[in-house]
């Protein structure tokens, strides 16, 4: 078959196809980082590939800020667009299902079929709203323990996750370092930032000030949906990089008069794609979880948690590869190279890379062979 | 006196004192450079110093996007703060008014006393609200010309400015080449880029989609106060740096008790910092003019406009200082030292100066011994 390589060198790196999601419900009682605690909770989460005899082979991917449990695949064959990793996750990709195990699930807290400010509180019949206790990245990281438990595993090969998902990778190698082989987050940070807390302030104050927030009592069909929408398209600006905005809308414009259009309508490209990306997202995400999941992000700070980053990682056994993008202004490299050279100070098997990419925080979710590379040569040893 | 120097080295900065603002009505009907003419128009400005005989050494300063003509002095005894530029602008500061006559006005088309969209329109006797034509930076540079023409002015002896303030110091470099002797932009770009533009649309669209916005045609003491704010809030965050923030804010809190704290609240320092910046802005700024002046923003491209920027620059006679800031990120030091490069191409006397400051973008309007010693030098000459 070398012949067809050539021709069809895509063969090679096959789809997941059609995917489905279930529902895990722990029955036990789940406490809180802040001591709140809840009767049960329910994860939603999908599976690819498959559990090998000696259940080594299983591969947790932690979801960034407004992503969810399907990271790959498609739903059904009149999907426009697969999970969002799709690029890296499938047969003979970099996180490959033709080996690996691959679970996901949508956050505790979330809104795409987790327990969260959208569920009904079992104790009162109502919904949670603003009556669900905050979450940590901790509290994510313990309810997804209970899904890894349940699927009968007793060791991860590994956890992935960029953003918010790689705090809760470094979160797994603290919390249960017997259980974790391997760690690889990416694009991340230990602590977050005041920039960042900054961002997060403001969308939230977009929502809560929106006078259909209502306190966070708005009914299921209603919301701050133009509060949520102002929170992601400025949210939105911070994933992309000044040179990568450039390189893909510059000053582009519908309309090149400027004596005729000159207008506070939408005129240049760039506005087009964020009205269209604030709009998409108030029809699939949930205000107050995204009050919730800020609030995560800004609380995360394993230096004033532990006293300092060699104590948070003091106990860690996995093995990590920590990934950092040039564009990223986010979570910069700096950030990302604090954490290994906490963990190389505390004596850990610990590497840092740093790839030259143009597409800023979200440079973690964009194909890249460089990234591609590094990420098999991680998982190339059983 | 000289023995005092060591205990009073202030005194040596004298402080301008109290100042008072003019209005000057030019009753020329004047054509905006979309077309549209208004049949009058006033600038509230302040001058500081006295003018010489010859009349040689007036400087011009122009302001960012949201500031005004009041830079420097205070208005009142009672006043907390003087003008913005107090610490540039004074007797033997930088902008030494004991050697210089100062004149500062409000663009045209903002809300501090010049004709804007809060004026009234001669035409129908209601305020102007949307139906003021749009500005640009050309047409604020060419309504001051008529100021300055009308203070006796055949010359002036430097133009200076900042961001906003920076693009119309260029453009008055490029519109009345042989009334400018120097030119000093800041912090500025020939062009805004497609990140720039991205964030002032996020403003605008909080603006636009406050329900008290009411198509622009909101009563005086009413208007989009929470879209405001909000636009605000974003802007403020664009103006400093990563680095700058963790400095002054880092993740300083109200109340260090994670667990019985953990709220939406205010509680990070930086948040109660923006909530004030916001809060402050809707009590001194029109969401109208916010408006306006983003897209004059939005529009000013020389490169576009003349084709090139060297084009831009070929009629150029003034002497030119650039001067950029290592840690601003809204107008980065790339696109100020784009603008001397396409001047020296060009064969112009120009020159850039970079400064390592971690104030972001304002770093323009912060104390720096070192901006303070080019601009002296700058102006070392008659």
């Amino acid at each position: 078959m070398n012949d067809t390589e050539d021709t069809a060198p895509s063969n090679e790196l096959g789809e997941i196809g059609l995917v489905s999601y279930a529902d895990f419900v722990s029955r036990e009682p789940f406490t809180f980082e802040n001591g709140r605690i809840i009767p049960e909770f329910s994860l939603r989460y999908e599976t690819y590939g498959h559990l090998n005899e000696a259940r080594s082979n299983v591969i947790l991917i932690n979801h960034a800020l407004t992503a969810d449990h399907h990271c790959a695949g498609i739903h059904s064959l009149q999907d426009r667009k697969p999970g969002w990793w799709n690029n890296m996750i499938g047969p003979g990709k970099p996180i490959d299902t033709n080996r690996f195990f691959v679970v996901c699930s949508n956050c505790l807290g979330g809104c795409q079929g987790s327990t969260g400010p959208t569920s009904i509180n079992p104790e009162t019949g109502k919904l949670y709203q603003l009556e669900f206790p905050f979450v940590s990245i901790r509290d994510m990281v313990r309810a997804q323990k209970r899904l890894v438990d349940h699927l009968g595993v007793s060791k991860l090969y590994a956890v992935v996750g960029g953003s918010m998902g790689g705090m809760q990778v470094l979160q797994w190698g603290i919390e249960f370092p017997d259980f974790v082989g391997r760690l690889l987050p990416m694009a991340t940070t230990s602590q977050q930032g005041s920039q960042a807390i900054a961002f997060n302030e403001v969308g939230r104050q977009a929502i809560m000030q929106d006078p259909e927030w209502l306190q966070g009592n708005y009914a299921e069909d209603g919301g701050p949906k133009v509060g949520l929408a102002i929170a992601r398209m400025m949210a939105h600006i911070t994933y992309l990089s000044d040179k990568g905005m450039d390189m893909k809308f510059g000053r582009r414009r519908r309309n090149e008069d400027i004596n005729t259009v000159f207008s506070f309508d939408v005129d240049f490209e760039v506005e087009s794609y964020l009205r269209y990306q604030g709009q998409s997202f108030i029809n699939r995400f949930d205000a107050n979880t995204y009050l919730y999941f800020t609030r995560a992000l800004d609380y995360f700070d394993l230096k004033g948690q532990y006293g300092s980053l060699e104590k948070a990682f003091e106990d860690l056994k996995s093995k990590v590869l920590v990934v950092g993008f040039t564009s990223d202004w986010l979570f910069p490299p700096e950030g990302n190279r604090e954490i290994v050279l906490a963990m190389l100070r505390a004596g850990k098997d610990a590497s840092y890379a740093e790839i030259a990419m143009d597409f800023g925080h979200d440079s973690f979710l964009v194909e890249s062979p460089d990234l591609y590379k590094l990420v098999r040569a991680f998982f190339s040893d059983d």
